[in-house]
């Protein structure tokens, strides 16, 4: 079978990290990626050696690669032309814009969460709605918390049953790196419901959520706490049994050394991870409490990083490169390396 | 009637700010404050012309204070022969051992959060068990955030009756000022259940309560978020208008500016409240949500100066100042001008 | 002698310190201040009792304060009508077109540091350039660094001779309550020469200067390293006796629990200073090193209140209050209790 | 020739990144790593297959490895009978204890910043006084600050000849993933000189060094600003030319990206290197002012990964494997890779 072409549009923070991801797919190609400027990451590609062909996105200076020596390879049409499928992950607002030649060169697409749910038939989370994802064109990934926040209450509804859940989400202020937004010395408060809880709802329309959001002055992974009603008695027990079968989900204790978000970072580090990333969500032992007939619990996430497999999901799923849920991701973890640790 | 004997042990970031408090009461005497060493909060106390007497403890250097010609009222022991109830926020652990000076001198005590349980005939809360702390030698008042959830708690539960809680402590990690704790670019969590559910239990015992206790780089105010369950359902429209009868319960809105635990300071500074603080615990209409028979709410915690209403009330029931709960908060919130601005 | 008649435009974190500053001068009247919209600010000032006239700008919308019953003196140009000078605090770029209005009506202004120096006649520093704002129409002030960092070089210039200073300032992204900027867990280098080392330059022509500015996450005061070069070989010794003597300068030492700018804004808290401020800038004693035949040391700037009584110093100079520069500044420090403490 | 035989004590943040360097080394191999407990690192190290054999220290638990299923390679002084030189990067303090098994063994070592100058015969630096440590026993790096400044220092010392250097040292205060140490909100000053200034004066006696430094709360990199005075006029043009040909000095723009410390670590996660760690230190072109016969510039330190490159040059100074500068740092330099971007 040929291998799925794939191009990235938006070679940042996530976008490098889709373009790494696909790269390791061995039923996938890479054909390049598009921007815009000479960014950092940019110049880091032209100083590891161009292992990604670059295309420019329409206005785009070329004269400015050219100073740089970095080789172009087209035009944002040229790199269209040649896939299957594109992984948008332009700023926000520019994917709905893509749309249009992706449509129009009849490429499929995934944007990220960044865009509008209207930009595309389906929202999609690779473990609870694959299925709804397959052959559909235009498909948008949940953000980088709903993504891992369903992770863990797909596996818990799978297993138990879940009717309701009420989320905190704790998140990172800004990405390493990030001089364009911060927040210094303060917690912010952004009205409820979050947005994450609503996306929960639209993914898994048989639970109730709800939740409020709180920013703080940290780069590395937010810490989501969730309330879970099951269908039944979910005990400490159980949920750490279910959680220890999802191959991305990292079930730890703080006594190990995984003292908050910051600790997974470093652990990913010593891993020698590229760029320090990690796919799976954290999960603290210690933080699981049963409360009256629900559980308690608290989540890390890796926001840089947690929503390339489920993109890549989504590719298998858009494609349809295979009809069966667990078989998608198990192709999707195989090659990102996930699951190896256990 | 003549006026109660109050002195101070410890003159630290609480302190200070329960001898401001006690110096506000119209019924109470501030006889003094005991510490060990020239901080910069003794140093402050003599700039400003020693408003309050000095006594030291034992182990203190006299010859440092008398290099500053800071004057030296007595000793500890003096200061406590000279009152009827000593507030001791002398460090964790102090307070035990200078209760056997109390006991031996008839002297009631009100001891702070940082020291066990076990050094107290009552756990206290001035709103939620005033009763408890009648004419009783010993008390030792909630925590930080313990007082200020418990506010909120009981706000609801008096109104409504409430059956359980559980809770997210996104906590602030330091003290404007501290240099011997903090963290940087980082979220610690602790095991669950956070000891505050569990000393909400001991307060309220007829509330099931749990929680997750996240520590964040921050040094202005606490934020919890409270999933609460009612023994009717309680909608939003309900919880406000409870909160909004509460005296130590500022009800806002994030349209109006108050966009995190940081407005909540520059708010109190712009007030002109001495050193920035606020008695108040805020409460965001904007984060109340209704979530099948619960409801959902976030509010700002001031650690700093949020005890020192509930420890007043504290010296009210200990020495029998008042026997009904409602005239002993109205008559501290008097004294310290809470529920003026209503 | 008639009271001179001040107003404030912009009722900022500037505005408000000098609204509170000129209403402590004995020889001012501060008439009104003047602003947009209900800022928290101005919400407190409500709470307060409105101890200030509020005036609205042009852009008001009247209604938003009528809805909170906030009394209302008139309009921007009824309070520069009943003024003898304008303070302009606006958000930068607002005083160059409010000056039209002071002009037309023959009012004085003093702006602040962020409007270009071409908005004034004179740029201008209470200690080091007060005869040459005397009786000027429009002043600028220079910004907080540069105020704070004045002050010592000076000093100094004046007690030896000063050819030169490189400076370093590391300095605090955003004020205490900030939401609309800030920088998480990163350090930020400015273009060299700093806008600081020119402005110094501008006031003071016959020294030479130049600097790095590196801005750091932190909210509570800025600090500044300073190599200077004297006319004369400056010790440790003759800096520290100079400096003493000057108002306007805290010499401390680390081991007096010094050992940040955190700690001046904790000192300043425990003094009871409104909203903490300090009007001093700070001196480590223990920073002093001398190097060759040049001294280095470090300064703390208290940003949000330290061009407080310079601003002051320029209106008795826009007004000829004092002819005398040492009478001026004593003026203004005796109205604001500074050196007081000494 | 025999590649010669390397250990590594103490597997922390710098013991890893010895053990990698080192790995890396075509004339070196790479005997074992030790260590003490099942820290993060370690699991890290099983989980990637044990890539470096384990010894462990004295003072182990053997059965809280053998329950992770982590294998032992032997003993501490197994690992030290079979190696030619120890690089020891223990916690402070141990480093001078293991010294005597070392001496025992006829082992030679390398130790880090954080123990005495006295543990070992020479304090040193690969580029500024190489020579010294040939053939030498016992070593001692300069610290990652100091490390970082000589190279600059150094290189404008050989270029043009430096007289005197006075600093700023803007440091992290601590590492990402550290939760023992932190600083919120607050920058903290130490008492001048700094030990760097001292530190410099030491390895380059021909210069006069002073400095003050200020802790800030970030992880990712110090800044540091140097003022230099040349033995000759040194003009920016000539500084940069001379910077642009040091291999472990990376010249950047702000222009292009390098908007603070945050950016080059951003930059070598993009780059792929191992952990985001960068070997070379930044070095602004936009920083760099020329003032009075002086010049000013700043620096980036990548505080956990710019002293591995001098230490591996101390490995070789120590075992003689080149007796040339030159030819020495050139070694270490291409197996690191590090000036290949050129």
């Amino acid at each position: 079978m040929a291998k799925i072409k794939v191009g990235v549009a938006g070679y940042g923070t996530i976008g490098q990290r889709l373009a790494d991801g696909v790269a390791l797919q061995g039923d996938m190609e890479l054909v390049g990626v598009a921007d815009l400027a000479p960014t950092l990451a940019i110049r880091a590609l032209k100083e590891k050696g161009m292992p990604y062909d670059l295309y420019l996105v329409s206005g785009s200076n070329k004269a400015s690669f050219d100073a740089l020596n970095i080789p172009i390879a087209g035009t944002f049409e040229d790199l269209v032309g040649k896939v299957d499928i594109m992984l948008d992950s332009s700023p926000a607002g520019i994917g709905a814009k893509n749309k249009e030649l992706y449509a129009a060169k009849g490429v499929k697409a995934v944007f990220q969460g960044g865009e509008k749910n209207s930009v595309a038939d389906v929202f999609f989370h690779g473990y609870a709605n694959y299925e709804k994802g397959l052959n559909v064109d235009f498909l948008k990934l949940t953000s980088c918390n709903t993504t891992g926040l369903i992770r863990s209450v797909d596996c818990l509804d799978r297993a138990f049953g879940i009717e309701r859940v009420a989320i905190t989400i704790v998140r990172r202020v800004a990405d390493p790196g990030d001089y364009h937004r911060g927040l210094t010395n303060a917690l912010q408060i952004d009205k409820a419901p979050s947005h994450q809880a609503l996306d929960l709802m639209t993914i898994m329309p048989h639970v109730e959520a709800t939740g409020i959001l709180i920013h703080t002055p940290v780069t590395h992974g937010h810490i989501i706490t969730v309330v879970a009603k099951g269908k039944v008695k979910i005990t400490k027990e159980m949920a750490v049994n279910a959680f220890l079968k999802h191959d991305r989900i990292r079930v730890v204790n703080i006594d190990d050394g995984f003292l908050g978000n910051a600790s997974f970072f470093k652990y990913a580090r010593d891993l020698g991870n590229p760029r320090g990333d990690m796919y799976e969500i954290g999960l603290w032992t210690d933080s699981i409490v049963e409360y009256g007939d629900e559980i308690m619990y608290a989540i890390n996430i890796p926001q840089e990083s947690v929503t390339i497999p489920e993109t890549i999901d989504a590719i298998r799923a858009a494609m349809g490169m295979q009809t069966d849920r667990l078989e998608a991701v198990a192709a999707t973890n195989k090659y990102l390396g996930i699951g190896k640790w256990k």
